[in-house]
């Protein structure tokens, strides 16, 4: 097998691209999720139309991502800790993907919000979206550092955007009992909120990704400690 | 490198080991899903009480089938149409871990329906969910028989899904508007038609993985035709 220094040098080289693609790509979905909720607070229409055409950077990441590690895969046939990274990769790229996905959702309910008038202040929905912001730019960072302190902290962060949505929702659905005129924009916000925890539950997929990647232990679904590397002695 | 016959052999058995384990993670994720819409229209709380508890298997196949792509890869480093199987699976994997979690969201906003007198029949949802059901089983019996043509049908369905999602959304609304206090089971199956919807999502994803399996082409995001297979020369 070729495994010659030059071989071995291109390959981290190639990896270190691909975590920067990651990393272009999370700084994009993030900055969509951030102006989506801007979107929102301000009923800024103009602001809202550019976030619901802004996928197109994101979706052409998407795909460039997968072919490298497609080639990634093919070309150097990485073992071990390469191997989960790649792997990492593939579904972290995907994660991302729905990421944006989620802010062009956010940004549609956002536009129908903005049709009646302002059910009540937003104060809890920028806290979620900055909550969730914060969580992404965390886990990916853990995983360009492989920190694994870091990707638990993500995890643990978790519980207060699950608090946050229920909040919102007790409090949105006695200003619709008031008032049942409100129903359409309290729901808009409610969808909004949950558009929200989904994005936290990415930032917590790739975190669970990165203590796989770097630990080889699967810490999804309260997994049996997996030590059992996967390193063939082929 | 070791390509002997008896090597090749051992990982087109292994290849259809990982297909029979996906396909029964799906037969799983299906039944959850039907279980859980069955719990929602007889108002059956047992039934909903065995879809909540029930995410054991599905979880535990997650993990089984993410770690036998894992040793494939490593151990047999596929190339082309076997790498692009491979990971096609591990994405698959994911799409029917999340359906499994749809399942149990349905469960827990049918288990909330049931708190209070019932809306209205329920004639949308069952029909989604029946949808949504073959799409998934056509788009993994797409993956197994590597049959485009099915898959292209999947994708040709989610606009059926759409439409009744916006129909139940616009019914439940007036149904609000004429009596608020049936806000709450009303959003109930607002949200269970977004989880119905969801699980199409995720039927779309397999039967585009398939897509670009079988003819390395990406139909994602409209991309470009990618003629250029992933066949490193090396």
């Amino acid at each position: 097998m070729a495994t010659s220094e030059h071989h071995v040098r291109h390959f981290q080289e190639e990896l270190e691209q691909l975590k920067a693609r990651l990393l272009e790509m999370g700084g994009i979905a993030e900055e969509q999720v951030r102006l989506s909720v801007k979107g929102l607070v301000d009923r800024d229409r103009a602001l809202i139309g550019q976030v619901l055409s802004g996928d197109d950077p994101l979706n052409a990441l998407h795909i460039e991502i997968d072919n490298r590690c497609f080639t990634l895969l093919a070309l150097y046939q990485p073992m071990a800790a390469d191997l989960r990274a790649i792997v990492a990769a593939v579904k972290i790229n995907t994660d991302l993907e729905r990421v944006g996905d989620l802010a062009i959702n956010i940004g549609e309910a956002a536009r129908q919000y903005a049709e009646h008038p302002p059910v009540k202040q937003l104060i809890d929905i920028p806290r979620m979206a900055s909550i969730a912001q914060s969580m992404l730019r965390d886990a990916l960072d853990a995983f360009v550092r492989k920190d694994i302190d870091l990707a638990q902290r993500v995890l643990n962060e978790d519980d207060a955007l699950d608090a946050l949505k229920s909040q919102i929702f007790r409090e949105l659905l006695t200003y619709v009992l008031q008032d049942p005129a409100t129903i359409e924009p309290a729901l808009d916000l409610i969808l909004i909120s949950r558009h929200l925890e989904r994005i936290g539950d990415h930032a917590t997929n790739v975190a669970e990704d990165v203590i796989f990647m770097v630990t080889a232990k699967d810490v999804r679904h309260h997994a049996h400690e997996g030590d059992d590397e996967t390193r063939p002695d082929g």
